[in-house]
């Protein structure tokens, strides 16, 4: 029953943020640096609590200056000086941005040199780390980071940029219970949603219509966006599972998927689930149980000290047994907190070791034949004693309406 | 009435992307540039027509290559090849991503081989345009960005980045009729929820319930998604325009401002409207009836040849004679269309003039007592005759429920 979900609590104790700041301030020890840079949301919301949807907005900066040693130093347009001061930061140094010449830039480099003299002083680190890594980037002009570069050369020819992608990687793939507390209330929401889907999907209706009428649901249930919703039917089974909503309408013997990405406080579900219109096709019926079967496999294999490899091989053998012709999707699902997808991939090559507290979805998809796909999705997260759910599984069986 | 608002078909026929695509190569010819590489969701989306939500997902990269000569190559992971074959694109090539070594470099550098050996044997020109300017980032692994650089130097030494931002961003800010359709039916909609807000909104109800109601509100009525929503209300003013929604319940004396960004067809209007609840008070009437009175000082001096400068001029003289403390925001409106904001800004410094088919926000917000802001925003086209509102014209004076 949804009535009996309990809502958490919005936003975080100071003291969950002096901890996630500690300890990548310990990372930044270990590996020599003297401060990392961030521009990107979830980068900074993890670290300052900073949650806006103000970054749909790509017109300016926002930086965020985590030093080795002394507190972090936000650099931000003035405009969010009142969000970010709702929270637990207290060195926020802003502008009035757009600038038609320095949009940030002497703040920011004011900021890192701080940092550096500190560093140096005491350590003798001198490098930044910054995102240069693999499924990463860098949200600020190319211009302005020469600029910075050139800058803090000037100030000491020593100082550099270094990649510390897996620093941030690494530290946002362990969640905190409050964080997976989140996590649950969104992902058990959408759950019921998606369980009472027959209630307001039926033959007839188009794709935008089905769209629609699942977003309103979500809304009312208690989600706070419906940020991501993709999917699509077609007569015994879809072939594009990432295209918008269209007019095509819904008949029988369709098999209709809805993959969606629904947010609570910042937290993101992702899961899909599969539905039947009338006669279906043996074939995917078959290929349901396949894939259904593949997450219960994907969701045994799953323990701290496992990794994403160990995954992709207990789902994949699944799904070679059940005859995949391929898949498109690259991998068999992946990381889960403030972004829709994180690090790490479930693929045979992704090798990240599982702690307690690291939250993946299981996301097996095969061809099952030419121009046919099949996908299931389930959200998790990793306990002492294996994994446990945070979407209510899904029914053995293609549900199939009647 | 809503009811008669007519629905713009969705999409765009190829003449449309053809058209686009030439005026590019032009300015690549002009500009001498023998290719553009473009990795954002909404550059990407405008030359191709590769609409999805799938860009939530930060894990994959995706390339649009845009030769001088030769047509367009989509370089992409193989999960998008078929949304992305829906459209006029016809040279799309693939890898499955993620990928532990290799995220689409081989690929990409080849794409920009191709297109600058054409070039330079026909032009001359080696360089490859990219953002790299103001209000741009690069959406790509920095590392995998400065692998193509040194693949692309072993081709050919002279080949080199230069930044190409001002092309796209010239480019997209004239909207073609189609886009104006678009962007007309989304923000005529949410001016209709506006128009509405006393019905589904009423003192007792919190900020959460508040922005549930109208996004519902939005859905209903017939927009894609309600991308961008931000506000807040206080006693006689807010302080704080980009907070998300919390408990804080509505009541008597409180002044509510709703800044929406809703979607159709990837397009997005972008405006606000302000509301009284009981008595409120008389700074904030006569705050709201100045921002009001600028907003239509902009639109008067909006036309073909003048610049936002002209507009910023406009508007600033009304607030400051209404006695404005400061402005937060940083400009008094922007561009508008595949993105929230887009270039220009509403600043005394942009000089960027406008052309008929320009479509802008007039944004004037001031600051009219310590800690009280009033912001208020409308959509425009500018067309040959002057500018002409997409939104629905806000009422003159606060409206007030009582």
């Amino acid at each position: 029953m949804t009535q009996t979900l309990h809502q958490p609590e919005r936003g975080f104790a100071n003291e969950e943020f002096e901890q996630r700041f500690e300890l990548v301030q310990n990372k930044m020890r270990e590996q020599q640096l003297a401060a990392i840079l961030l521009t990107t949301e979830h980068d900074i919301n993890y670290y300052t609590g900073y949650l806006t949807q103000f970054w749909q907005s790509p017109t300016r900066p926002w930086y965020l200056v985590l030093p080795s040693e002394g507190l972090p130093i936000a650099v931000i347009p003035t405009i969010g000086v009142e969000c970010m001061a709702k929270g637990w930061m207290s060195d926020i140094r802003h502008w009035s941005s757009p600038h038609p010449t320095d949009d940030g830039i002497s703040l920011l480099t004011e900021a890192l040199v701080e940092a550096v003299t500190r560093a140096a002083s005491n350590s003798g680190f001198k490098h930044i780390g910054i995102s240069a890594g693999k499924e990463s980037h860098m949200r600020m002009p190319l211009c302005d980071l020469d600029q910075i570069k050139a800058n803090l050369k000037k100030h000491d020819n020593r100082v550099d940029f270094v990649d510390a992608t897996h620093i941030m990687r690494r530290q946002r793939m362990v969640k905190s219970p409050k964080e997976i507390e989140k996590l649950r209330y969104v992902a058990q929401t959408v759950s019921s949603v998606f369980e009472r889907l027959f209630e307001f999907v039926h033959p007839g209706m188009s794709d935008s219509e089905i769209f629609r009428a699942f977003k309103i649901q979500c809304l009312t249930e208690g989600v706070d966006d419906v940020a991501y919703l993709v999917g699509g039917a077609d007569q015994g089974g879809y072939n594009d599972i990432i295209s918008p909503a269209g007019a095509r309408i819904l008949r029988d013997g369709d098999v209709l998927i809805l993959d969606t990405g629904c947010t609570f406080d910042g937290y993101y579900c992702d899961f899909d689930r599969n539905y039947g219109f009338g006669k279906v096709d043996k074939s995917a019926l078959d290929a349901y149980e396949a894939v259904w079967e593949a997450t219960e496999q994907g969701f045994l294999a799953t323990k701290p000290g496992n990794t994403p490899a160990h995954l992709f091989h207990a789902m994949n053998n699944v799904l070679q047994k059940a005859g995949a012709l391929g898949d498109s999707v690259g991998r068999y699902g992946h990381g889960l907190g403030l972004q829709l997808t994180e690090p790490p991939s479930n693929t045979p090559w992704d090798n990240e070791v599982f702690e307690v507290g690291t939250v993946m979805t299981l996301e097996p998809g095969m061809e099952f034949a030419p121009g046919k796909l099949m996908v299931h999705e389930e959200n998790i997260v990793i306990t002492e004693n294996g994994a446990e759910y945070l979407s209510r599984r899904a029914l053995p069986q293609l549900p199939i309406y009647s």
